[in-house]
């Protein structure tokens, strides 16, 4: 068992590293001095040539030619698997074009900001174009000869073509322009009323990640400017903010948070600090946050029980009654910005992204001629004009990162979560009883079992089909999203 | 400059890493969910493995070699220095003894933390023993040939040594032990009454750093168990504690940490990330949070403004006026536990552990008999028995640490403290008018100029020379604590 086990006692230093990594960027977010910041890039810079020089020590691919000669386990030969994945991808492109997209991106991001500050699109056109150009060169690099789009895909959702990507986005969309049309002809739905002190907020956020089942042993729960969740094994971090106006918004980052979150801390103890160890996909990951958000956490049985609580924390709040609360959750809205869009509009904000994406990576849509495919694209799908960049195409960090690739991964999530939710309500038929009282604990322990435990085990969509008994298709997310807003908007259900 | 850069660029990276490191050991105090311990030791492990291989790596010796035959700046010589020390002390110690006092202070600690709390040093003797030979080991191939004690000091003093301490030490014991008697006979000082609201502490102690010139921006503050500061350059933080019934505990912790904080803070950002980048020994560092503590913070002069400042956040406390509260702040008082003593009975205990080490270290003390001397020597320096092992030589974590050599610098950085004091007082004849208006700045700008931008780039003692003009001894210490704890306690001067 030689090379098996020297790999994997090289592979354990090397995720041990990363988790510090992750560590430092939470500090980053939360608890670093503002004046710290320049030492800081360079301290993590450190660290991830060192990870890099790691990944691509030539000793890996001695150890895996042996260690595949091997008799392994089950678990051994899917660690196999990943290693096997990462080494061959960190070979595969050349480490100058790593530094140069390191650089860039970097570069690219801060003329993100400034254009997305100054509403110029124009101007961040052509550094959005050399970060396209190197990303290119990679994902052909990555692809050696195969789709580049479908490699860069790979890399947040390993296993995925973009060639099934499209028939399921295909399917969805008309469906949901339908849900939208539907709603924006309808009466608003009741809107909150009064300030939410910000201390009761985050009480109220501390015991919703309780009832996910969030073991605050092993993790915590702090106020930051982007909700997010970091960490694998024993320490997996929750942030979350509030705002004073709009509760909901502390509510529902913090149950996605925690759906991230309980992910990670429900994979087997036994894989912590392997390739295993941690959540085995994007699409995978965000199945786990928005099922615990949107049909557990936005179900009319569990917000009978969070108005309640709402009620304790802040008393009235122009909101009279389960069923207004109900609606005022639910609500489909009117606006630009993705990561504030409802259940519906958010996967058209995806669809949108990644046509976009998929035509600037095969060449089809210029960078320069981007603002006006997105603005055409945004008016055709939702109904309004986008009235100037930073609402548009600017709005998202993901591309400016070198990113492409990781927006349909979101839809993907939501498709997992509806496929997860109609086989988890088949094996948990009083579900919603159980909501009613704030009680989570069925649901989570059905994904626990299902999904979470197994971390990298299996590749994400096996995954979903042992989970579920079926494949991963769109139709249980259309069907959930047709029943539920088709019941609040009853003109798009005509 | 080929070797000189690529040497430095190098170098850069390792500092980096052990910033890394040190912000590891601040989140573990402060913010580590408690379940994470065993997965951040691993985490830890790995880092520091990286560490211990760039540091011995042989190419830092071939660097050296080339570098040193260059025309080099004063910094450029400074940093060789400090990079050929650290290179030869790490070759000169092998590797599997490195690993060996790694494992074994990890045990001893984990021994040493379950001895105390059944204070039973018996079962603990063996297991200093057993780290005992090893450090002994490791000195005498650290030592060259040379003093094996002289060795183990200048990981923490670089330069010092023990026939050197000897003649301080024994030039400091009689005033201080006769101090001591005077205190011991004399009427207690004043005591604090009622409970101190621990949000109002943490709000004066947030004062308290302003008042060191602690910048904000480039650190911050938080509680933990054990104050403490960490970090060089621009993330320098501190923590403190609070108790209920002792309001003292708070600010002296903070105004202690506080000044190590600064002398971080205050370096040539030029050193930033460099060996020259940190305070240059354990005694200097010691020095410039004592003065801050003791000479600038335990003066009549800020203590007057101190109370104000107290009557301020708690109201009545029992103590009536300026010259009580200055004489509860400094009152010698009975007791067994370094950490809480006083600043005349601190380096008593400084002496003795400095004393009974050497002893160790040369063979002269059976660690079997250390318990036995410990008593003895506590009596007759301090007047009382003590009566068990966790108030005697159980309570401190040094030695199981493998800490010899670093006890001495705590009373070195006193003396220091002493030294500049008194060069600082007639630098700024009317310091005292600034310090009664909570003012430190003047104080804090001298010690900056003087003492701490230079960083590394000089050697202790020759740095404590060029900012005293005069070569460092204890009789500024010595007159310092005669002329106030002789005035505070009048038979000790009589």
């Amino acid at each position: 068992m030689g090379s098996y086990d020297d790999l994997m006692a090289y592979q354990r230093q090397t995720e041990a590293l990363a988790q510090i990594a992750g560590r430092l960027s939470w500090d980053r977010e939360t608890v670093m001095p503002r004046g710290a910041a320049a030492q800081r890039s360079e301290e993590a810079g450190a660290l991830h040539e060192v990870l890099h020089i790691r990944r691509t020590n030539p000793a890996i691919g001695d150890w895996l030619a042996s260690a595949s000669a091997q008799p392994l386990s089950q678990d051994g030969k899917a660690q196999l698997r990943h290693i096997t994945r990462s080494y061959v991808r960190a070979q595969r492109v050349p480490g100058n074009l790593a530094a140069a997209l390191a650089r860039q991106t970097a570069l690219s991001q801060f003329a993100w900001a400034e254009a997305r500050e100054a509403d110029d699109y124009a101007g961040f056109a052509p550094v959005l174009a050399e970060i396209l150009a190197l990303k290119r060169e990679e994902g052909e690099a990555l692809a050696a000869g195969g789709d580049v789009y479908d490699a860069m895909l790979d890399d947040y959702e390993p296993g995925a073509k973009a060639a099934d990507l499209d028939s399921m986005f295909a399917a969805l969309r008309p469906g949901l322009i339908a849900l939208r049309e539907a709603a924006l002809g309808a009466t608003p739905a009741p809107h909150v009323t009064g300030r939410f002190d910000s201390e009761a907020q985050m009480r109220l956020a501390r015991q919703l990640v309780l009832v996910c089942g969030y073991d605050m042993t092993r993790g915590r729960l702090d106020k930051a400017v982007h909700p997010f969740s970091s960490g694998s094994g024993s320490d997996v971090r929750i942030t979350t903010r509030t705002a004073e106006g709009d509760p909901f918004n502390c509510i529902y980052s913090t149950l996605h948070e925690a759906g991230h979150a309980v992910y990670e801390q429900s994979i087997d103890p036994a894989y912590a600090l392997t390739p295993l160890g941690a959540g085995v996909s994007m699409g995978v990951h965000e199945s786990q946050s928005r099922i615990v958000e949107n049909q557990l956490g936005r179900s009319r049985a569990f917000t009978g029980w969070l108005y309640a609580r709402m009620r304790d924390a802040f008393g009235d709040f122009g909101i009279d009654g389960e069923d207004a609360f109900y609606a005022a959750v639910n609500s489909l809205h009117r606006g630009f910005i993705r990561t504030e869009a409802d259940e519906v509009q958010y996967n058209l904000h995806i669809l949108m992204r990644y046509d976009l994406e998929r035509a600037l990576v095969a060449g089809d849509l210029a960078p320069a001629d981007l603002e006006a495919a997105w603005n055409d694209r945004f008016e055709a799908d939702f109904g309004y004009e986008v009235p100037v960049a930073s609402l548009g195409c600017l709005q998202d960090v993901h591309w400016s990162a070198g990113l492409f690739g990781y927006f349909p991964t979101y839809t993907l999530g939501n498709v997992y979560a509806g496929c997860l939710d109609v086989t988890l309500r088949e094996a948990i038929p009083d579900l919603d009883s159980h909501l009613a009282q704030g009680d989570m604990t069925p649901a989570m322990a059905w994904l626990r079992e299902a999904v979470q435990r197994h971390g990298g085990l299996y590749p994400p969509r096996e995954l979903i089909t042992r989970a579920c008994g079926f494949a991963p298709s769109e139709a249980p997310l259309m069907e959930y999203l047709e029943a539920k807003f088709g019941a609040l908007y009853p003109a798009a259900h005509s």
